[in-house]
C-alpha cells in the first residue's frame, strides 16, 4: 500500500473534483501549483504561498541542478528543508528548460548535452540522471525526462521526438523503480497532431504511470490549438489518475482545461506578472502602471481574502511599481497567487455542487475585461 | 495639554531610558527608526517592521514630494493611510537629500531651488514649504528645514550655513505654529566645530523645540569625530526633550551614541545592507555572498526572535542572494531590522537595570567580528 493516492470525488460536465493524499498533506484538485523555480516562489514567503491556499509547489530540476547544484540541496536535507517548505513539491524533469533556456544543446539517444544559460558550464542530462536528481531533491511528484520540441508543424520531426520521449519515459520508469511515498508522471507529447497525442498517451499507459501530464504546450500555440489537444486525449486519460497540464496558463486557459478534465496546473504567469505590474482580479486584468490608478484609492480586489488584495490602494501600488520598489513586486505577486487560488477554490466548489458550467460562463465574462 | 509627550525614565552613565507617548502609540527610547524613504521600508511589509519591535518609521519629505507627490498622499488620506501603516512617522525636512541627491542646487535666503534626481524637474523648497508638506503628509514628528553643508573644515562656510539654518529654523517654527498632536524638532548644525555646535544648540533652545536633532553627521566623518560632536553638546541638550542623531549608524555607532545621551536613531544601513547581502548578527557581520556559507546549514542568528533569523540556513540565503532572488533581499532586510530592534531592546533593558556600561562593553566585543 503506497502512502500517496488519488481519489476522484465528482465529475460535472467533464470537470473533475479530486483529492491527492500525500504524506506531506492533501492536495485538492483541480489544483494550481505556484512555480518555485530556484527554490523560491519569487518575491513570496512560503507561508504566504500556503496561506493563499496553495497545497503544492513546483520546483525546476534544470534550475536547481545548475544553481545551487544538487549537492548543496542534499546537504541541506532535501529541497523542502533547503527552502523551508513543508508542502508537497512536484519537480519537472528539466526537459522543457533544456529546450527553452540552454545554449548549444545536443540531443543523443542517451540524453542531452547542454550548456548552462548562466555560465555556459556543460551538463549531460539523461533520463536516469534526471530521475536521480529529482529523487535526491526529495521531490514528491517526479516527472519523466522528455524531449520537448519547439512548436512545429513538421510531423516527421514531432514523431521522431515523441518516440525518443517514449523510450526515455520507459528508462525514467525503470530508474524510478518502486517508491512508496512518491509518484512518477508520464508526459504526453505529439505536438498539435491528434493521432500522435493519442498514440503517445496509449503507449505511456502501457508503461504505466501514477499520473499523466500533457507536455509540449504553452510554447506559442493558440488557446484553440491547446484545447484541441486536450479534447483529443481527454477520453483516453485514465480516470483514476491525475491529469496535469504543464505550464498553463491564464485564468481563461485554466477554466477551459478544467472543462476538459485537467486536475493540475502550474504557470509562472501570476508570479511573473506580479513583478511586472499586472494583476489578475475578478473584474479583469489591472495594469497597475496605468496612470489612471494614481487617483484610485480602492484595493485590487476586496472579494479576495488576502492582505495584498484588500489593504493597499491602487494609488499606492501604482507608486510602488512605478518606483521599482521591491514591495510592489511582493504585493502584486502575493495578490496574484491569492487570486489564482481563489479561482481554483471556486472551481472546486462549483464542481462539487454540480454547477461548473454556470460558473465557467459567469467567470469568463468577468475575467475578460482589460482595465 | 498636548497629546504627545516625552518622559525620561532613567539615566545610567550618560545613557537615557525614556518613553515618547503619541496618539498613535508609545515609542520606547533609545529607539531605532527604520527608513521608509519612498513610503515603504524597502523589501518589507509594515507588519513585519512592527513585529520586529519598531515603534516609529521615518519618511523622506524630499523623496515623497517628487514621487508620488504630496497631492497623491493627501488624496489617500495622508502618509499613514497611503502606506497602510499605523505606527507614528517622523519625516525629515528634505534638507539633507537636497544636498546629497539633487542636481544644480541653488541656495538663497528664501530657500533652495533644485532639480529632481529622477527627471530633472525643478522644485523650490523653503522652510515654510517643507513644513507645509510634512503637515500635509500628516507626519507625527516634523523636522525644521536646514541647510546641510558637505563635510568641510572651512569654518567660515560652516558658520554661514549654520546661521542660515538657524534663520530657517525660526521660520519653520513660525510655520509649524501650534500643533496639538505633532512635534517639531530643531536640527543642530555646526560641522565638526565644537563652539559652533554649542552656539547652534543654544540658539535653537532659545527658539524652543520639542526635540533636538544632531544633523550634518553621517556625511563621511570618522566615528571619533562624530562622538566628539556628541560629547561637546551632550551636557547642553535639554534633559526633558528627546535627542535624535540623524542618519546614524552601525550597531557600534548606536552604542557609542546612546552612551552620549542619544534617544533616537534612523539609518538605511540595515535595509540597504539587507539588499546587498550583509547581515548584522550578535556574532558580528556576515557577508552572506561568501562561498563558505554554501556549506553552512545554520541560521543567521537563532538568538533573535524573527523567522528570517531562525528558519533559513546560510546555505539557502547564500543561494538566494547569489541568484539575485528577491526573497534574499526580503529575508536579509527582515533579519537586519529584527537585529537592530533586538539591539535597541537590550540597550533599553540594560539602562533600566543600571548596567548599560557592562552591556556596552560586552556588545562591542561581540559585534566587531567580520565573518
Amino acid at each position: 500500500m503506497r502512502s500517496i493516492s488519488f481519489n476522484l470525488l465528482n465529475e460535472n460536465n467533464g470537470a473533475r473534483l479530486g483529492k491527492i493524499i500525500t504524506p506531506r498533506g492533501v492536495i485538492d484538485t483541480p489544483a494550481f501549483m505556484p512555480v518555485g523555480t530556484a527554490a523560491t516562489v519569487k518575491a513570496m514567503y512560503v507561508d504566504q504561498v500556503k496561506d493563499c491556499g496553495s497545497q503544492i509547489l513546483l520546483g525546476n530540476t534544470y534550475h536547481l541542478m545548475i544553481r545551487p547544484g544538487t549537492q548543496r540541496i542534499i546537504e541541506a536535507g532535501g529541497l523542502h528543508q533547503f527552502m523551508n517548505c513543508n508542502l508537497p513539491i512536484l519537480t519537472d524533469s528539466g526537459g522543457f528548460q533544456v529546450m527553452s533556456l540552454s545554449k548549444l544543446t545536443k540531443i543523443t539517444e542517451d540524453g542531452v548535452i547542454f550548456n548552462s544559460h548562466l555560465d555556459g558550464k556543460k551538463f549531460f542530462l539523461t533520463p536516469e540522471e534526471s530521475i536521480d536528481v529529482q529523487l535526491k531533491l526529495n521531490s514528491d511528484i517526479v516527472l519523466v525526462f522528455d524531449d520537448c520540441p519547439k512548436y512545429s508543424f513538421d510531423k516527421n520531426k514531432i514523431i521522431e521526438s515523441m518516440n525518443l520521449s517514449l523510450r526515455w519515459a520507459k528508462r525514467s520508469k525503470d530508474k524510478f523503480a518502486n517508491q512508496n511515498s512518491k509518484w512518477l508522471f508520464g508526459i504526453v507529447q505529439g505536438g498539435v497532431f491528434s493521432d500522435l497525442r493519442r498514440e503517445c498517451l496509449n503507449k505511456l499507459i502501457d508503461i504505466g504511470f501514477d499520473g499523466y501530464a500533457i507536455g509540449g504546450l504553452a510554447v506559442g500555440e493558440k488557446q484553440r490549438e491547446m484545447f484541441d489537444v486536450l479534447d483529443c486525449v481527454k477520453d483516453l486519460m485514465p480516470k483514476d489518475k491525475p491529469h496535469y497540464l504543464m505550464g498553463v496558463g491564464t485564468p481563461e486557459d485554466i477554466l477551459g482545461a478544467v472543462k476538459r478534465g485537467i486536475d493540475m496546473f502550474d504557470c509562472v504567469l501570476p508570479t511573473r506578472s506580479g513583478r511586472t505590474g499586472l494583476a489578475f482580479t475578478w473584474k479583469g486584468r489591472v495594469n497597475i502602471r496605468n496612470s489612471k490608478y494614481s487617483k484610485d484609492q480602492t484595493p485590487l480586489d476586496d472579494s479576495i481574502d488576502c492582505p495584498a488584495s484588500r489593504l493597499y490602494s491602487k494609488n499606492y501600488l501604482n507608486h510602488l511599481v512605478n518606483s521599482n520598489e521591491i514591495l510592489g513586486s511582493m504585493l502584486l505577486t502575493w495578490h496574484n497567487i491569492a487570486f489564482y487560488q481563489d479561482l481554483m477554490k471556486k472551481i472546486r466548489k462549483s464542481i462539487e455542487e454540480n454547477r461548473f458550467d454556470e460558473f465557467y460562463k459567469k467567470s469568463l465574462a468577468m475575467l475578460v475585461n482589460e482595465n
